[in-house]
């Protein structure tokens, strides 16, 4: 084998001048870190990561390769959302692990110790607490809360509109909905909701969650199950569609857990 | 908090000599513009974006962070598609806008003012119509035409040849298959075959389309729905396997919706 | 239109001095190649790729741009998975085909002639068999194998814990767990385990299976089944729980294949 002839040294990045970096700062090639972003101490960013204006990330916090901070939303002319707001520069707290190609979003704010795994995306008017995680290729709509130590595991899809409350754990490839009317009719627009899913409850892979249902608290969806009404707290529902199929066990409420 | 200490100012793109642009041209960092490539007035492109030989994008067209356009197709030893043929440069319309971490192919055509949301994938020999919206995440294989005003929402899949007509309505998680022989037999090649959505058809959330089916004129899939049979036009179908369910509503059918 | 005032020749690539590469190296423009990396003949790199410090590419790979090879794992407070060990450098074999966007951690093997499609992702700890297509948007997650001449379809999900042996085909959006617990309990520590299928088991389009189950040799899942119990050789498996619907015909099975 033949050495490489070409070899480039030192930093290959952008990075504006009034961006404010803590100690220990490592940065990767190609990096853009633009205008008046605040990064804290003990940051590790990789290469080619694109960090829009004004982002603030607190301590400790890594972020991975081709990962893009702080984007302003597309508007399609026919999106029912209307407005062309300049969204606030997205919020990082401390000790955040995000991963690589994540796509978070100007205008939302994620509290200390999340995990957000690669391919994720996080969108504007979204708030996610403190130790959650959320899995890789899930992606998080707008106007949308999720409380803190919850689990959204891989291709998740939680949509616009949705309040996913604490301890909440959703697995793989499951799918939130939030337009009944499926596009057509001005009466839509009245009815736009995502779902809400009350602390602790916990939905299997592949199920589908209708519009503007609630999953009560401590509440179980079986795999696959399609839920097309609300469910009662610490019930377990199965089948499509979701129908009660039994209580769910003692030692796995909430408050057998210890948690903290 | 330090100052952090390198700095690089000005344009660190890689743009061959042969590129036209047109006025108002903004282009973030470290981005590759190939040969012959033509951008029409008033783009904005983000940072690391790659845009392939060739390619023909359109005025008024935003393009997000680390987006690529113009990808040739790999070619796996044991695909089912033979050819090695290089595929004309992608064409994109007037005022589309394409999200961060997209992935347009060449040999594919894109109308105007369609917008294509983050980390979707647009594969070779396919054509999208004008308003049409792609969501994130999503992806449309080769050979496959999308009609005008459509509305695909994230993570939905519509697999190689297959028509998606005007008007209609794909709902997140979406998955549609063409091998009703997963992968065996000879025979197979023979009969593999997308879906047709006919204008104005509708697909709930987590709805799996079986190969070489057809959902008619404003017909409605249930969410969740497994389709193993053809379903006419203006019915609601649901269930594993679907069956008919009712009606679509009057008031929710093309004809009442006054779009132009 | 006016013609681009900014240009810049020559290779504008970060690529470390023990970096060493092939006869016929193709490398597009904002590329990292870290440490000691290896790299064999007629390989072609593409724009932005990122190649982690020892990872070994052999000859005539086709890595397309955005991808990263050689990821070190996040590791969350809350993981199930406690090990802060550093993995070694992930292996890539002859011929291999990697698209775009596609992440490869540190600590897998990828035989020759893989095809890994664009946007997907391989973690730690696993391996990959020759001819294997793993389709676009795919997870395999870690502590996995997958055989050879397997094909996974776009969207499909390989939860941590998994064998799929040779010549399996997994549809689209599959969705695959291993954790009946749901995040609950202590206990749930002892039986995370995710799927087995066994040589030439098939899974239809957007089917889940539940943690710790079997596919025998030759069987099919159909299309939007949930599997709930273990299903036996040659038979095929519907609906949601799946129950046992006929027997796989002859003609697909794969001693009737004049596979090699």
């Amino acid at each position: 084998m033949e050495k490489v002839t070409y070899f480039t040294s030192g930093c290959q990045c952008y990075i504006e001048e009034s961006v404010k970096t803590g100690k220990n700062f490592s940065c990767g090639q190609f990096c853009v870190i633009e205008k008046n972003v605040v990064i804290g101490d003990d940051c590790t960013i990789g290469h080619n990561v694109v960090i829009r204006e004004g982002t603030k990330i607190g301590g400790s916090v890594r972020i991975d390769d081709n990962t893009v901070i702080g984007k302003q939303p597309l508007r399609s002319k026919r999106s029912i959302f209307k407005s062309d707001k300049v969204y606030e520069p997205a919020v990082i707290g401390d000790e955040c692990l995000i991963g690589a190609q994540v796509i978070i979003y100007a205008g939302c704010e994620i509290a200390n110790n999340v995990l957000i795994a690669d391919s994720a995306a996080v969108r504007e008017d979204v708030k996610i607490g403190e130790y959650t995680i959320i899995g890789r290729s899930c992606t998080v709509e707008n106007v949308t809360t999720i409380g803190k130590k919850c689990k959204l595991e891989t291709n998740s899809y939680i949509t616009a509109y949705s309040t996913i409350e604490d301890y909440c754990f959703i697995a793989p490839g499951v799918i939130t909905t939030n337009d009944n009317y499926l596009g057509r009719t001005e009466e839509r627009f009245k009815h736009f909701k995502g779902v809400v899913i009350r602390k602790g409850g916990r939905v299997g892979g592949g199920a589908v969650i209708l519009p503007g249902l609630e999953i009560g608290e401590d509440a179980v969806i079986a795999a696959g199950a399609v839920v097309t009404k609300n469910v009662p707290a610490g019930k377990i529902y199965a089948g499509m569609p979701a129908k009660e199929f039994r209580d769910v066990p003692e030692d796995q409420l909430l408050k057998n857990q210890g948690w903290k």
